[in-house]
């Protein structure tokens, strides 16, 4: 039932499409988070099979840790870390981030990265899928709320969290930033076509930073004929 | 010192480079707004030589107010209206919008479009332009708020209002509308080249709306090679 179903770049990111099978969410916004060279601890929330962190290690040189609350998933991830040796490098932690981050200590983390639930809870989405695939889909065991709150805690000064979302959420994102003095600094939209709405933002806030935002170029991940930009092939291809 | 500087499909905007001269930030508000069957009667606030009224008249026959604030730029508005012989559908009134509303009938238009002052007012700002550029591109006659609490009164319920604007105070307008009750329903951002950040916003709001953001694709107004896309060219294109 598992399988090495993605390659990106030299890694192997084991999957397991009973429970779910990687998005692009991942791979865009590992990319889009920004790294400096004074990044050196960075948290990743809800790291499923951890494709964020294994991607992350092709940009920096960073600890990073990923807490994921499924201990199926978090198996799952354990050995795409042991299967790519990056042991030293990623941590993973089994547990519930909203009970683990009030022990750990403030002003701690450079970057957190955060490719969350998408969906708000309603009776509908409740009874309609599993329940590996409801709590990674619904905001069961994580909101943005919680996201902004664990946030303004454990990332340092002018520290950055970045998440992918949806753009019809885009206006509670902002404000669900701002209510915890975490200021939006750069956006990117990701559209699937060039003649086709939003199906996905990147956006990242600064704690404590200034107002002064930024709209990047857009990220159209589709020819019209369905094959993919080059920016997506790009991020795919083995070194 | 005035010119016919603009050929828009049929029409002619007159110009003067003295004062003004178009950007393409009218023309893509005109082709943004939502027309619908019932639009009877839109209000453009800050209309200048009426380059918004005039290009609507090719999308709708909806009567179309518009009002500017300074007595040379309001006439060079009266020439472009009879010069393309519109004065049927388009009435120009010269006046500050921000008294003027105040006796105007609540509830009595479908539709705001708005292109206006871009800059906060800052000492710097003040003093390096002349009287006519300084009250177009600052906020001395006209702010965010003002927008909103004029469009707040004067649009029917689900009336739209429609501007646009630069993407780095995407925030501050979002919350604008919503503290006016006036929900954005559709954001279209501008890139001059598919490769550079946003350089305008699009964004319409629905007085009293539901929630529900659309991101709109890209309008990306250039090639590489500087020629502009084929989107902007058509809006220009003679019938």
């Amino acid at each position: 039932m598992t399988h090495y179903l993605l390659n990106y770049s030299n890694l192997k990111i084991i999957q397991n499409n009973e429970m779910f099978k990687l998005s692009l969410d991942p791979v865009l916004l590992a990319n889009f988070a920004t790294i400096k060279e004074s990044t050196k601890r960075i948290l990743d929330i809800g790291t499923g099979n951890a494709p964020i962190p294994l991607i992350l290690t092709t940009r920096t040189d960073a600890k990073i840790i990923g807490v994921e609350i499924q201990p199926e998933v978090y198996e799952l991830a354990l050995k795409s870390i042991k299967v790519n040796k990056i042991e030293d490098q990623i941590t993973i932690k089994q547990g519930d981030i909203r009970k683990l981050y009030k022990d750990w200590q403030t002003d701690s983390y450079d970057l957190i990265v955060c490719n969350p639930p998408f969906f708000k809870i309603s009776e509908q989405s409740i009874l309609n899928v599993n329940d590996n695939k409801k709590i990674a889909r619904h905001e069961i065991t994580l909101n943005l709320n919680d996201i902004m709150l664990i946030s303004k805690k454990l990332l340092k000064n002018n520290g950055l969290i970045s998440i992918v979302h949806r753009p019809e959420r885009l206006i509670e994102i902002i404000n669900t930033m701002i209510e915890h003095n975490i200021y939006p600094k750069k956006i990117r939209f990701v559209y699937p076509k060039v003649n086709q709405e939003a199906n996905a933002v990147l956006i990242e806030g600064s704690k404590n930073g200034k107002p002064g935002l930024k709209i990047l170029p857009p990220l159209i991940t589709h020819f019209d004929n369905g094959d993919y930009q080059p920016e997506i092939l790009n991020y795919f291809k083995e070194n």
